[in-house]
């Protein structure tokens, strides 16, 4: 079983990250609360696991894709949890978005018992997930990375390897996940403007596209709102949680951030009228306009 | 003569079309009131001409690269104005970001006079308008198409023809700016955030550039801002001007533009500091961190 990968969470990163390994012929348990994608992922070969604690039993390697640091402590040390079987000598790679300080923590208690942690978020998105095609910006101790190197190239093409220390990859990420969110509110802003002074909002996407105003998230996203398509590939309240992580580290480090600060007034606005599970692209709601 | 280009305004982008236009065989009269700038244009095969008068007598086309709208109605009916020795037919391409109604006004009063306009805004900064790659969204009557294209083609890769009304094209870059304003400000925010949480500068750089995190201006900018390399490409108090002109259009569509009115904060912030005239990446010095 020593090659084995146990992937928790298996949402569009998640999944994407467990279909990844299957087609790189890695065996590959994965624990999910949702029975349709249990479901999905055995019909695509993996083997479905109850608990993380059945999922993690003599893993080599085994995947946090939770949505946050409860979740990630939760599906760890919680009723059923993964740690206790994982053993010895596994490895944890902690992909969720999280406070630096969390991941730091995590990776000492994870020490404590045996288990080596990489801190490991990730990004690209759901299209690249499931083409095994991420980027994972990680730190954590070399052993770590001897050991899951095999099955971080099995799910993405750019694996940073940030350093021996943990709390690096979560820095980096929340740097991503500052700009990440501050664009998607902006796309959502100069979409409202431009179309509310008369412009054609696939003329807009296709020349903003072409000039120094686009930014990755606006060719990701803006395709949502011409679409009039909101149906959840990142929700709102993801935005919540990673720009609050954001403010919180700022407030910390006693930085003041006006710009994600008024990203996240407008994710957390968007979230009390009720959008918090919508696409994150819906924040374009609160302008008024109608695409 | 009625082949001849004549640009107005040799700063970055003007007199990266001008060497442009030389380079595809036109005549080129160019206009500039540093003296400087003029013995270069002159060395690379251009014409220097005293006033926008002498410079325009004649011309086929005429370029405005000046700063605003002031000075573009300036070098255009102000004392020695190009306006008045263009003559009929001749077609002024307005390419300085200004108001959309300014626009609309100008083409107005240029027609009165038999001179078309083309309302023309360019993008992609001064490394692509050297080598003859801007983008160009312009709008204005077909006439004015037929007859500044060859002159167009010669200094854009891209020229998106937005339909015969003036206004369109500021209208565009307008929304474009608002992007643009709202990414350097990002970019320089989060760069000092992870400085400050002690990740190295060269580090997020690399890997942002390879995230979702990423966007056209994170990837220009940030080099300024990790050399500490403030000498103005293009300066502080642009973005003053033009997040000004998408706060004030947005006002008059009646709507909020949060992101927008925090990173123009911050360009007017600098600005107060008397970093107006550094480059625009220089709102990183408001975070107080080195590079």
């Amino acid at each position: 079983m020593s090659g084995d990968a146990c992937v928790i969470g298996l949402g569009s990163m998640g999944y994407g990250a467990a279909a990844s390994l299957l087609r790189a012929g890695k065996r590959v348990r994965g624990v999910d609360v949702r029975p349709d994608v249990l479901q999905r992922f055995a019909g695509a070969g993996g083997v479905p696991a109850a608990t993380p604690e059945e999922g993690a039993r003599g893993a080599a390697v085994l995947f946090t894709f939770v949505v946050n640091a409860d979740q990630t402590e939760e599906v760890l040390f919680g009723p059923n949890g993964a740690a206790a079987t994982l053993g010895r000598g596994g490895v944890v790679v902690a992909c969720a978005t999280v406070p630096p300080l969390f991941a730091e923590k995590l990776s000492e208690r994870l020490g404590a018992m045996g288990v080596l942690m990489l801190d490991a978020p990730v990004s690209g998105g759901a299209a690249k997930a499931e083409a095994g095609e991420m980027t994972i910006m990680a730190s954590g101790p070399q052993e770590a990375f001897a050991r899951a190197q095999p099955f971080l190239d099995a799910i993405a093409t750019k694996v940073y390897r940030l350093g021996d220390k943990p709390g690096t990859g979560s820095r980096v990420k929340m740097v991503n996940q500052l700009l990440a969110g501050v664009h998607i509110a902006a796309a959502a802003e100069a979409m409202a403007l431009g179309m509310r002074a008369g412009i054609d909002g696939k003329v807009l996407y296709e020349v903003i596209s072409n000039s120094a105003g686009s930014s990755w998230m606006f060719q990701n996203r803006v395709p949502h709102i011409i679409d009039n398509d909101f149906k959840p590939r990142s929700a709102v309240d993801i935005f919540v949680k990673d720009l609050g992580i954001v403010l919180e580290t700022g407030e910390a480090l006693t930085m003041t951030l006006p710009i994600a600060a008024a990203a996240h007034r407008q994710f957390k606005t968007a979230s009390a009228r009720g959008l918090g599970r919508e696409d994150d692209a819906a924040v374009f709601k609160l302008y008024g306009e109608k695409a």
